[in-house]
């Protein structure tokens, strides 16, 4: 039975003041109404029904995710009690599901991305999943057919082509590649055979599990002590110990690089991992003067501005062009859209001052 | 005897949204510490006693002004039912002094201008209240030596220089001007024999009175009636029906442009009716970047820019040069400098859009 894990364990600080260590990304409202994470489950009607759901969080944004959630199933929610990036998230979220379904298969996805249409999405899941039927060995990837020369995304370069029914044209990999920088990136651009690493995989429960087995022994210890203390009276003790213990590693490093049976679906949806407020403004549109608004605003002589102000705050510019501002109830940012991409150094600022209750 | 009359009814827009209908200029810290309205009557300390000064305001504004001057008598605060310009105020005013002390000197001032030091403009206020003594149909004005050609002045043409003892130079007023148009306001620098009119004022309540019941006596059958229910039951219903009734009219056009002893004295202290954001840099200074900083705030690549956040507000600029933020808990204001002088048109905006709450 198909079961999807959604990695909801993100802390970004690119959406500072907005986002915060108890509000990150993907619990924020950036591309609509509805959260990122809420949206990400959105997507799932239809493919898993709620309770095939399962969530890893932060266990400090439990209490937020539950609430933004209240659908899915308490015991679909999962807190991990600190930060051990995507393998050890993945090899649990397994092992909780083989547990009653030892012929899963995983859908496994972060949460803070935009994917539109749903169907598309539906149906390359579902295509992944049919891949995986027919071989058990076979770990998906999924692949962004890449528009500029990114310097922020892992690549994924095709191999040979699989002939295969469905939507989506699917590759085995040939390798996997960090990210690159710009020079490295516009030769993958030109090559045409290298695709953005989404983050987005299906597999068997059974085949990720024997992988962490293989590749990260250690790892799959702790892990199997926390499983057995699911639903026993010291479950947050032992997962908080174990899971402490666990060396964090990306579950590429840890598997997919040195795997075999590795294939990628050229995604046949539209995909942004939304890396900015730039990001925002193109999913939310523009006024005719490029502005991009969500909140009260009014804007004199105000042209391809993005503003983002809290409740009913009012946030008036005035002779301003290509600036950031993001009004939160106890911090606001003024930036030039030039420097987007040092939110994160004001972040790092706060931190370096002790500044903690804006973090 | 001497007594200070303040004018602090004004309204002004150009600190939006720091200045709000509810709490204009005159009510905020802009200059330091102290509201211009705190350091008004902290400025005339050794001059005249606390119960020798009328506060008078709006009557919306009075449980603020009490608020701000608590060691100033209750009943020294006046709060006009309307606004009508400053010779009803000034008359009004004159008329309530006079009732217990005929021979009453009135200094006349606003509420919103920087002035020091204190001394400097006692010293002046005195010298001026000499000249008022020696001859009581004096009306003694004040002026500014100007130091570029300002058009948002009115201005005062010195005339022949009296032979006085004391500080200030003191002349004959040649006559009142407009304000100019930059071209004239050029001239009048370089002429060297004009003064910015400082709305400063030294006469003798009696003398003031006289001029009104001359040059506008409606207006001053209206103060009278008002003044002659002021110790009894219906004062508040008088005054408003009263002084509804006055037109409004400006001393300057009512009384003194047609007077015939008219001095001015050069003030010799230091003056700024802190017209904009600009000026409360220029008080306030700078730091080693050329910003100036009332709140909380981090600047990263951040240059001649003003900062003003209530309260434990954190506004955070990066990237930006010469720009103004004004954060208040209900709306920010991002403006460029260069836009300083439109900081009007937002609240005529906001009056057009119907957004009362913000004004």
């Amino acid at each position: 039975m198909l079961h999807v894990v959604i990695m909801a364990g993100g802390s970004g600080t690119r959406f500072w003041p907005a986002s915060r260590a108890a509000q990150p990304k993907q619990l924020l409202q950036l591309a609509g109404p509805r959260t990122l994470l809420q949206a990400t489950v959105d997507r799932l009607e239809g493919l898993v029904p709620l309770d095939s759901i399962l969530v890893v969080t932060a266990d400090r944004l439990l209490p937020a995710v539950r609430e933004q959630l209240p659908a899915v199933p308490a015991r679909c929610l999962v807190g991990e009690p600190c930060k051990r990036d995507t393998a050890p998230c993945i090899g649990l979220a397994a092992l909780l599901v083989a547990r009653h379904d030892p012929e899963a298969i995983l859908a496994v996805m972060p949460s803070d991305h935009v994917i539109s249409p749903g169907a598309a999405f539906r149906d390359a899941i579902r295509q992944a999943a049919t891949l995986v039927e027919a071989d058990p060995a076979r770990l998906v990837t999924f692949g962004i057919k890449p528009t500029y020369p990114a310097e922020g995304f892992g690549y994924i370069q095709q191999g040979e082509r699989l002939a295969t029914t469905g939507p989506a044209a699917v590759h085995r990999v040939a390798r996997f590649k960090e990210k690159p920088p710009a020079a490295v990136a516009t030769e993958y651009l030109a090559a045409g055979n290298f695709l953005w690493n989404a983050g987005i995989f299906v597999w068997r429960a059974s085949t990720i599990i024997a992988a962490l087995a293989e590749r990260q022994p250690e790892c799959l210890v702790h892990l199997r002590t926390i499983v057995a203390a699911w639903d026993g009276p010291d479950r947050d003790v032992v997962f908080a110990r174990e899971f402490a213990a666990i060396r964090g590693i990306s579950i590429d490093y840890a598997v997919l690089e040195h795997a075999r049976e590795v294939l990628v679906v050229e995604a046949p949806f539209g995909w942004d991992d939304l890396g900015g407020w730039s990001a925002v403004a193109r999913q939310r549109g523009t006024d005719t003067e490029g502005n991009t608004v969500v909140g009260r605003h009014l804007g004199i002589d105000s042209v391809r501005t993005i503003v983002h102000a809290d409740g009913d705050h009012l946030v008036v510019t005035m002779g301003v062009e290509d600036m950031l501002v993001v009004h939160t109830p106890d911090a606001t940012l003024v930036a030039t859209r030039a420097h987007e991409e040092s939110v994160r150094r004001v972040v790092a600022e706060l931190e370096k001052r002790g500044w903690k209750e804006f973090l």
